[in-house]
């Protein structure tokens, strides 16, 4: 039967992108109030195809109405099936700065094999992968497993209302193992399933001196400068090795196990290529480290945003009221988000002088995770990716943050296969964001593949 | 005759005011292209005041008219009189941030005995005392003095044109004595005569990594972070007792003598009040200084603005591409504004790390200056004010620069006066700048007083 399934989804290709960027041409940017209809309509839009599909589909509101809809779609379950929880999100990062982008952001256009727009890559190009598997399963003999696929729309935005959702529709989404598909592939051609993910903690620090801007000649050297003093707290976050320098930072952090070492190791890492393509010509970090170990299992501090006074072009001669600056800190397995959060603003009050005032927010908080690698659903997941890709996939950890995997686990109990199509270049929040062909092929080979595998869990 | 003159000004301080609020609603920001017209109708409204009062001007093109456009006005010169040289401004710093003003920047309001708008004390208002004295003698026996008024209008985009301009005129030009005001009095109701300046060298600090911003979670930790590494290089900028840490950078700074300490320890300097003018509740600066060392006579290093990576509402989990600074140094008489540039560029050079790339601007350089404060024209001028205010003038320094003194030093060889009507809380560059309507009257007065004076000149 699975053959069956390929067949239509090699057969659908053309079908297959033509969708995807009818998908991406929606501006579902969670962040901006006036993408607001734009977010329903793209929700619709997806429960739409899935009802085309035969699933019972439901466009569910969050946050009292106020948050963006979750999209449930459902085949009908079979007692006595495992039950497969696939999640996505149908939201998108703001395309700014919109200058950088070749072609506009929402509107998808195929150069050199890849196809171009927001979102095109996190997520909604590996959503569509797994669609295509759905609607090709049903249009033979039906999924091989219960199915409950769940979309939402606030995963740019920390996913607000998820929580909530999971633990108020507990039920209705039971299920024996959850699949996201928000991560990256090793290389072109190189699958991966990954098994590990940092914590976030993102946080906002502001210093504010007097309650105007003031004139830097007639007032300079005599008054606290909020853009000096925000620069001189920033810079006491890093030592001269590169690591964090909060009190109690590294207090938690398990180290890397020798056979991790040896497993990224044998990883074909190119670091030249990365360079390149970063057009970077040297790399940094924590001392002692190599660039896989610093990306997938060393925390780290980086500011994301300053903003302080004059940022026209030429000169304005003014010493500025306030300076801000978002930082936000990865952390990995076994670090407290809550302990961090709580590190950070202690060190920095200490740290700050107390001739201005330091205002700290934090506006996200999530643990980093690792599931074991020698699980059974880890196997089936290998044979699904080595039927989809043509080759067997590595195992690796990533960077990033997926906050849903960590809600799934103390919400709804279960373990989540973290199975990727994204590429390392596709410039995921960055201008030019892309998903490659075939990416989306044999993404939806394996997506196919795995449904199949995952029926004979248990 | 004065006492006619003077009994003019009192007379027209209605018109005064009308006239003022008419300059101050034509907006003159010097620095955006959209505002050239304005810039055009500024100085031609000033013409045709000036011309009203019987002098001949003209408006002259600066730059192969490009920049914007001089006025100089003259009576009849006549041989054996003193030359007196009155350099104004009439461009205006830039309004924003808009929100932050109570009234319109360019709808000139009175409220609390002062006129609310962007340029109202600098320098507009300034300028204006010197045509009420100009129009007052001018109605009576005509100027007692040679007179020729230069109004730039690049004061505020650093002269760009003012250099060549004084070169090629300056056969026009020549004059015994220039008078500036575009300073302040000590405190209200105590006008000050300023014998020293400090200068500027203001650059831009950009630091660059990667070609476009990464994805903070992917990235983080392994590429460098444009935005920690600014933070960094600027921190290093001071040391621990707030003095600037760049080699070299207090070689040439000459010492504030005990005569001046004791002088400004004479001044009434209320620091309670100046730190609830601030809303701050301390001051800091260079360890061992006074306040009004510090503003006066010590030089600095400040950041004038901030701008890396994401700066909207919430958060985006970028590693930012690029980030750069506004970094400015105020100087003191007798350090080299090109040595200390160049310092600046090799110190943040040197500490730079290689793993990025640094570019470094320089937009202006200036240097600070001092005059003897024991001259015939400072005699004179102190007689002046005396008559002007009713109250005795103290002698001071002011922290800020204007080039167009070491300008007229080095094109036309002569001395300049500083003699300024602004309050120390009129908000230069900032929203909800004002110029108090006893400054414009006793301004008025004592512009009218100090052409009288400075006929005895020689």
């Amino acid at each position: 039967m699975l053959d069956d399934v390929l067949q239509t989804i090699d057969s659908r290709r053309h079908q297959a992108l033509a969708a995807l960027k009818e998908f991406l041409s929606i501006p579902s940017v969670s962040t901006k109030p006036e993408h607001r209809a734009d977010m329903k309509r793209c929700a619709q839009w997806l429960a739409d195809h899935l009802a085309f599909g035969g699933l019972d589909v439901k466009v569910m509101p969050t946050g009292n109405g106020k948050g963006h809809p979750i999209l449930v779609a459902k085949n009908k379950h079979v007692p006595g099936r495992p039950t497969v929880l696939l999640y996505g999100h149908y939201d998108v990062q703001p395309p700014e700065p919109l200058n950088l982008w070749v072609t506009p952001p929402f509107e998808p256009t195929v150069r050199e094999n890849a196809v171009y727009a927001r979102g095109a890559a996190d997520d909604k190009g590996q959503v569509w992968c797994h669609v295509e598997a759905i609607l090709a399963w049903q249009a033979h003999q039906g999924l091989p497993v219960n199915l409950t696929m769940l979309v939402e729309g606030e995963e740019e935005i920390g996913s607000e209302n998820l929580a909530a959702f999971l633990t108020e529709h507990r039920e209705q989404l039971r299920a024996d193992i959850a699949v996201v598909s928000d991560t990256n592939q090793f290389a072109r051609g190189l699958p991966a399933i990954t098994y590990g993910l940092r914590g976030l903690v993102y946080m906002e620090v502001t210093v504010t001196a007097a309650d105007h801007d003031l004139h830097s000649g007639l007032y300079g050297g005599a008054v606290p400068n909020p853009a000096n003093i925000l620069c001189e707290l920033l810079a006491t976050l890093h030592d001269a090795d590169g690591r964090v320098n909060i009190p109690g930072f590294y207090d938690d952090v398990v180290p890397i196990s020798e056979k991790e070492r040896q497993m990224w190791r044998d990883l074909p890492f190119d670091e030249k290529a990365f360079l390149n393509d970063l057009k970077l010509t040297s790399l940094t970090g924590e001392a002692g480290y190599s660039t896989l170990e610093r990306k997938y299992a060393r925390p780290t501090c980086d500011i994301n945003g300053l903003t302080s006074g004059y940022q026209g072009a030429g000169a304005k001669t003014v010493i500025p009221s306030t300076a801000s600056a978002k930082v936000s800190m990865r952390l990995v397995p076994n670090q407290n988000p809550i302990a961090i959060n709580d590190a950070f603003v202690q060190t920095l009050r200490q740290r700050c002088p107390q001739c201005v005032k330091l205002d700290i927010t934090c506006f996200s908080h999530t643990p980093g995770i690792v599931v074991p690698i020698d699980s059974p659903a880890m196997k089936l997941a290998a044979e699904a990716i080595e039927i989809g890709f043509g080759v067997k996939p590595v195992l690796m950890r990533e960077g990033g943050s997926i906050p849903v995997v960590t809600l799934i686990k103390s919400t709804l109990g279960i373990d989540t296969l973290l199975i990727g199509f994204g590429l390392p270049d596709d410039r995921v929040h960055s201008p030019n964001e892309k998903f490659d062909l075939d990416a989306l092929y044999h993404g939806s080979r394996t997506a196919a593949a795995l449904l199949e595998r995952l029926a004979s869990l248990r």
